[in-house]
């Protein structure tokens, strides 16, 4: 289907364009998912439009952590019987959302909106470091920051400026265990994540 | 992320779960997807919603060959330029607009709506079959009718109920040419396709 396809109906044709303008979503398959909703029960449309709807001025962010939420604070910095003396730093809302999913961790949050990265134009003017900084300075300090952050060179380079931020406040700063998956392979581990391995190797445990 | 995943928002958390709903979109896309909307401007997020909307409601069928339209009747039934004299049937209204973008047949179309398939419960009441024999008796009477469907055995068992249905009214009925595809090497045909290709041989054009 090329770019000049004529829709037989302008109602699906600007159904297609406007799914098309997804990412990824090629203009074949928002023709396949246009055709598709189309054929649906009305009301089953009304309501996949009026949730996607309810993004542009229902989604609000915890005034505290930044994580995405339906209140002024979210349920995880509402919770008293979270861990309020550590609170863990992770570039996006889908890390919140992975980190909870281990059921390993139980203090507070704290939710950058990006990366630094030069190159996209993103600078630490842009992610939400001084509503951290705050943080550090409050009634509810915690006494440990996690730094979770993306290995590459663009996570590395936000963990060192946000280390160079907090490290006056005297706040224990840490980072992710870096390493072998479990079940990883030696022979197929790349070289850098099995060096890391053998210097940061642990007290074996029976 | 599993089935069960919890989501920081019951806004993010619905417009993700409608989005998933789709075919061959899963969780995991869905939720970038709805991250991707979410961060748009809010008029474009209405925009979108408002086209996906709109497939509930506004779209209509031409009361002449079936096919999707804004109006009463579709601009290619209405367009007396159209050669009226052959009837194209096929089975939906992809169909319609992959042999329009061919820009070779100036005549009218039919639109079946499906293809008869005892496995899923579609037989010869379900398709607009019925709307194609009365044309064939209108006014506006064809010469000849295509059976454009595809070459499988449900295609073939839809033309063949189709030709039955309407044989008796006299009219021309053709169906594709199949063979070799342009460029197609004969090493990779299959030998059906080659077979018919040989049966089927033109005069050879300089």
């Amino acid at each position: 289907m090329s770019n000049r396809t004529q829709y037989p109906s302008k109602v699906l044709g600007d159904a297609v364009e406007a799914i098309a303008s997804l990412p990824g979503v090629g203009r074949r398959s928002a023709m396949r998912l246009a055709m598709y909703l189309m054929r649906q029960p009305g009301e089953n449309i009304h309501h996949f439009a009026a949730a996607v709807d309810r993004l542009a001025d229902d989604i609000r962010y915890c005034s505290i952590c930044r994580m995405v939420c339906d209140d002024d604070i979210c349920p995880v910095c509402a919770d008293r019987k979270r861990d309020r003396s550590m609170v863990c730093v992770v570039a996006g809302i889908r890390d919140v959302m992975s980190i909870e999913e281990t059921g390993q961790y139980h203090g507070l949050y704290h939710v950058l909106g990006g990366i630094i990265s030069p190159i996209n134009g993103i600078g630490p003017g842009d992610l939400s470091i001084g509503s951290l900084v705050e943080r550090l300075q409050g009634p509810e300090a915690p006494a440990e920051v996690i730094l979770a952050l993306s290995g590459d060179v663009e996570g590395e380079t936000t963990s060192f400026y946000i280390y160079r931020q907090i490290e006056k406040f005297g706040v224990k700063v840490s980072s992710l265990a870096r390493g072998l998956g479990f079940g990883d392979d030696l022979e197929y581990a790349d070289s850098l994540t099995l060096g890391r391995s053998i210097l940061q190797r642990q007290p074996f445990k029976v």
